[in-house]
C-alpha cells in the first residue's frame, strides 16, 4: 500500500489497533446485534462481514444484521449463504436474501428509515453490540469520517460499547467535510433540529466517539458497488413529461415558481429518469433534500439547475463516478451527507415543504400505495425513506408504469394487496399513461381521475367495470369486496392478473 | 341579556358590526368555502350555520364545509339534512351525514388533522371564503378570542378575506389567556416550530386578524354539546389495566420513569377509560400533549395526578362541566389550547416523544390498523389525528374490544378492510384479551404475539386456522389471499364474520 497512514489515521495512539479483517471479526460473537454502515449500496463496511461470512461457514454464528439500508458487493447475500443473518434491520435489497426472508428463514423488520435509530436510543429494540463503520479517515480525537454514507453509522458508532473501523484506503481523503454529524438531543430536553434550509450544517464533521471505543481498524480497499439504474426509456421519458408539465403549471398557478421546492427522489431507475427529465425544463436553481443522490443529482448539477444537494449517500453507476473523481472538488462544496434520521426526519421535511417522488409497485383506484409486498405477500425491498418523505411533503408523488411483465400485470388495482402509504399520504400518482391530482379529492372523485389518467388502455375497461359495479354496493370508498382482491389472486396461480 | 359588551367587543369600531344570525349567513353565497371553528364538539359557531341551514331549506345554497373536526349541537346532521353541504373537510361523526357521505351525496375528504390548513396555506385546495368563528372578546385590536376550541380557526380566520365572529355569551370571559396561538411562518423561510415542552407558550393568547376583516359580529348564548362517552365498562378497565402493566414494566425496564412521557389520547370512551385507569397507578407528575382534553384529565389533575395539558379542545360530560366551572381559575394555569396543526404537528410529535393512545376499528394479525372504514368500503367518523401522533409517537398504542355486535365481529382479522396506520407505525396493540408489544417484531412474530394476546376466545381457532394455513403459502408477510377478506365479506353479507 502506497498511502499514508498518517492521513488516515490521525490519533497516533489507535494505529495499533490495525488488523486483519479476520481477526476483527472475531470480536463478534454469535447472537451479537451488528451496527454496520452502508446505505443504498454506498460506504458499507466490506472487509469485515465477508470475514464474519467465512467464519459462519464454520461455525454456528448468526447475527442481528442492522444497516443504514441496502448493501452493495453482495454482502447480504454472501452473508446470507453463509446462513450468518438471523435478522435483518431495517432495509434489504438482495434477491437471495428476499427469498429466504419470503421462506420465514430470516427475520425482516421493515421500518422507516428515519426511525431505527430513535428505536435504539431508546432502548425499545436490542442494542448494537458492535459497530462496523467504513471510514476514510479517523481524526486526532478519535472522530470518524465516513465515506460515501452516513446512514445510522453515527448512532451505531455512538450508541455501542464497541466500534471496528474499516479505513477504506479507495475512498478519497478528500471526502472528509463533506458529512454533518447532527444527533438530536435526549428527551425530554430535545431542541428542534436547526436544518432550516438543505444547505444547513449543524454538526461536525465526523463521528464523535471517545477513542477508547475503537477496537480495532481494518484496513480495505475495495470500492463501492456502482449502482445499477437503468437509462432513461420512453415510458421513463413519459411519466417524467407529465410530471413536469404539472409542476409547471404548478409554476403558472403561483403556486410554485421556477426553483420549486427541495426535491426528494427515491432510490432507482424510474425517479432516477424524472430528475434527469429536468435538464430540458426551466426549472432552475433547483436544490434536493433527498435520501440517496444518483447520477441525475451531478447531471443536473453540470447543467447548471441544481444548486446544492443534501442526502445521506452518493450511489453512482460507474461510469457517472469515474467522472466525478477527479472533479470531486468542484462538487464538494455543493453537497452534504447527513444521518438518515436527519435527511429524512420528518421535522425537517415538513418544515423544508419537499417535493417527494417515490416509486409505487402499485397503487389502487383510491390512491393507496403498495411499495413493498408482491401480491401481499412477497416482499421487495422494504418501505425503506418513502413513508418519512410522502407523509410530510409539501407533494407527495408516487410514479410507476402502469403495467409490468409485459402487460400481464397492471400496477393500478381495484384495491393494493398491501398498503405502505395510505390515502391520506398521496397527493400525485404518475404513470406513463398520464398523472393525476388527488389534492382535495374524495375517494370517489380520485377513483375517476385515477382511472381516467393512470391506467393503461388494455386494462382500462376491466378497472372501469369493477369500479361501475363497485358504485352499486355505496360506501364513502366503494368494493366488490369480494372481488377486491382477485385480480392479486390470479397473478399468484397464473402469473397474470386478467 | 346582562352581558356587558364591552368586555365581549373591546375594539369599539367592531360593535356596529353586530347583526342578526340570519343577517351574517346572507354573506354566504351558493359554492363558497366556509371555514368555521369546531373540534370534537367543542367551540362550533352556532347560530350562523342554523341560520345558513333555515336559508338552505328554502333556496338553493350549497357550501363547502371545513372545520377543524366534529361539531356538537348537530350542526352537520342539520346542514345536511337542508343539503347545504355539498363537501366536508376534513372530519366528521354525525350519522346522519354519514349516510350522505356513503351514499356518495357528500364528498368527504378524510385527512390528517395537522395538515388541512398547510393545503390551505399553500392553496393546494380551494381557499377559505368566509370564517365563521365562535369567540368570548374580541380585543382591543381586533384579535378574536377562541372558546373551548382552537382547532383550525386561527389559520380559517386569517387566510380568508372575511371572518363572521360569534361572540358567544354562555363561554366565559375568563377563558381569555387559555389559547397559544402560533402559526408556521411561510416557506421557504420557514423557522422550527418553538414548542419543546407541552407546557411551552410560543404565540399569542388571541388570532390576530385585521379589525375590518371582521364582515359580522353574531351574539349567541348557546351551550357546547356535552361528550357523549360512556362510562368505563369491565372491558375498557381490562384494556386500561394491560397497557398500565405494560408501562410499569417499561418503567422497571428504566425506559420511562414514573412521569411517563406526554401522553396523547384519542377522543371517545376507550381512549378516555385508559386515561382514567392511570388513577390507580403509581404514575405522577403527568402531562398530556394531545387534541382534545376529556373528563379524565382533570379527574388525573384533580387525583393530582397530572401536571399540566396542552390540546386542541376541551370537551366535557355535562357533569364535568358543571364542576369544573366554578373551579375554572385553577384548572387554567395548568391548560393551554393550541391550533390543530400544532398540537398534532409531526415535529413536535417526535420531539416530545409522545405515548399516543388510539381507537382502533379492527386491526389485523400484522399489525395494520383500520380507524375509519366499516367492510372497508363504510365510513365511519375519519381517521383524525390519530395519523399525526402514531406515526411519530415514542409509543404508538391502538386499543379496540376484541370483538364488536355481541360476538359476530372480530376487532382482530386475518387483514385488515382498509388500512389507516399500517405496520410500520404501530408498535403496541391492546384489547381486553391482553397486549401485544410489536417493536421490533417481523410480520410472523408479530402474527403469533397478535394471536396470542388479543384475540377473543372465541375467534382464536379460526384466526389460527387461518394463520396456519397462510403459513403453508410462504412470503414476509403469509396470507390465504383469496380468504384475507373474507371475513368482511360474510359480515357485510350476513352482519356476522362467522
Amino acid at each position: 500500500m502506497t498511502h499514508n497512514l498518517d492521513d488516515r489515521i490521525r490519533h497516533a495512539g489507535l494505529r495499533d489497533r490495525i488488523m486483519s479483517a479476520e481477526e476483527a471479526a472475531r470480536l463478534i460473537g454469535d447472537g451479537m446485534v451488528l451496527g454496520m454502515s452502508g446505505f443504498t449500496r454506498a460506504g458499507e463496511a466490506k472487509a469485515v462481514p465477508l470475514a464474519l461470512a467465512e467464519r459462519a461457514r464454520k461455525e454456528p454464528l448468526q447475527i442481528t444484521l442492522m444497516t443504514g439500508a441496502s448493501l452493495g458487493n453482495d454482502l447480504d447475500k454472501t452473508l446470507a449463504e453463509a446462513h450468518a443473518i438471523s435478522r435483518r434491520i431495517p432495509f434489504q435489497s438482495d434477491p437471495f436474501l428476499r427469498k429466504k426472508i419470503n421462506a420465514g428463514e430470516v427475520m425482516f423488520i421493515d421500518q422507516h428509515l428515519s426511525e431505527t435509530v430513535e428505536q435504539l436510543r431508546n432502548r425499545q429494540i436490542p442494542g448494537v453490540d458492535i459497530a462496523v463503520i467504513e471510514a476514510v479517515a479517523i481524526t486526532e480525537n478519535g472522530g470518524v469520517v465516513p465515506t460515501t454514507s452516513v446512514g445510522n453509522s453515527a448512532s451505531f458508532a455512538i450508541l455501542a460499547p464497541k466500534v471496528i473501523v474499516e479505513i477504506n484506503l479507495s475512498q478519497p481523503v478528500g471526502l472528509e467535510g463533506l458529512h454533518d454529524i447532527y444527533i438530536p438531543s435526549y428527551r425530554p430536553n430535545r431542541m428542534p433540529i436547526p436544518v432550516v434550509t438543505p444547505e444547513s450544517r449543524v454538526g461536525l464533521p465526523y463521528i464523535p466517539i471517545p477513542p477508547e471505543k475503537i477496537a480495532a481498524i481494518v484496513l480495505t480497499e475495495k470500492q463501492d458497488s456502482s449502482s445499477t439504474i437503468l437509462d432513461p426509456d420512453e415510458d421513463t421519458r413519459a411519466i417524467a413529461g407529465h410530471l413536469t408539465e404539472f409542476l409547471m403549471h404548478e409554476v403558472r398557478q403561483g403556486r410554485l415558481d421556477e426553483r420549486l421546492a427541495p426535491l426528494q427522489a427515491g432510490i432507482g431507475t424510474i425517479a432516477n429518469a424524472v430528475l434527469h427529465g429536468f435538464l430540458d425544463t426551466p426549472f432552475h436553481d433547483l436544490k434536493m433534500y433527498s435520501e440517496v443522490l444518483q447520477d441525475s443529482t451531478f447531471d443536473l448539477m453540470d447543467a447548471g439547475k441544481m444548486t446544492f444537494a443534501s442526502g445521506s449517500s452518493v450511489t453512482l453507476s460507474a461510469r457517472k463516478y469515474a467522472q466525478m473523481l477527479p472533479r470531486f472538488a468542484e462538487f464538494k462544496p455543493k453537497l452534504l451527507l447527513r444521518p438518515q434520521e436527519i435527511s429524512n426526519h420528518p421535522e425537517v421535511v415538513r418544515r423544508l415543504g419537499i417535493i417527494a417522488i417515490n416509486t409505487a409497485l402499485e397503487f389502487d383506484i383510491y390512491g393507496n400505495v403498495n411499495s413493498t409486498h408482491v401480491t401481499g405477500t412477497q416482499m421487495m425491498n422494504g418501505i425503506g425513506g418513502s413513508g418519512d418523505f410522502a407523509r410530510n411533503a409539501y407533494l407527495s408523488v408516487f410514479v410507476t408504469k402502469s403495467i409490468a411483465k409485459g402487460g400481464s400485470i397492471s400496477c393500478v388495482v381495484p384495491m393494493v394487496s398491501h398498503v405502505d402509504h395510505t390515502e391520506h399520504d398521496v397527493d400525485i400518482l404518475v404513470t406513463e399513461q398520464g398523472l393525476a391530482d388527488l389534492r382535495g379529492l374524495a375517494p370517489r372523485e380520485r377513483a375517476r381521475v385515477i382511472i381516467a389518467n393512470c391506467v393503461h388502455p388494455a386494462w382500462r375497461p376491466r378497472i372501469e367495470d369493477y369500479y361501475a359495479r363497485a358504485l352499486t354496493r355505496s360506501g364513502h370508498t366503494p368494493h366488490v369486496l369480494e372481488e377486491a382482491l382477485s385480480w392479486h389472486v390470479r397473478s399468484q396461480e397464473t402469473g397474470r392478473m386478467d
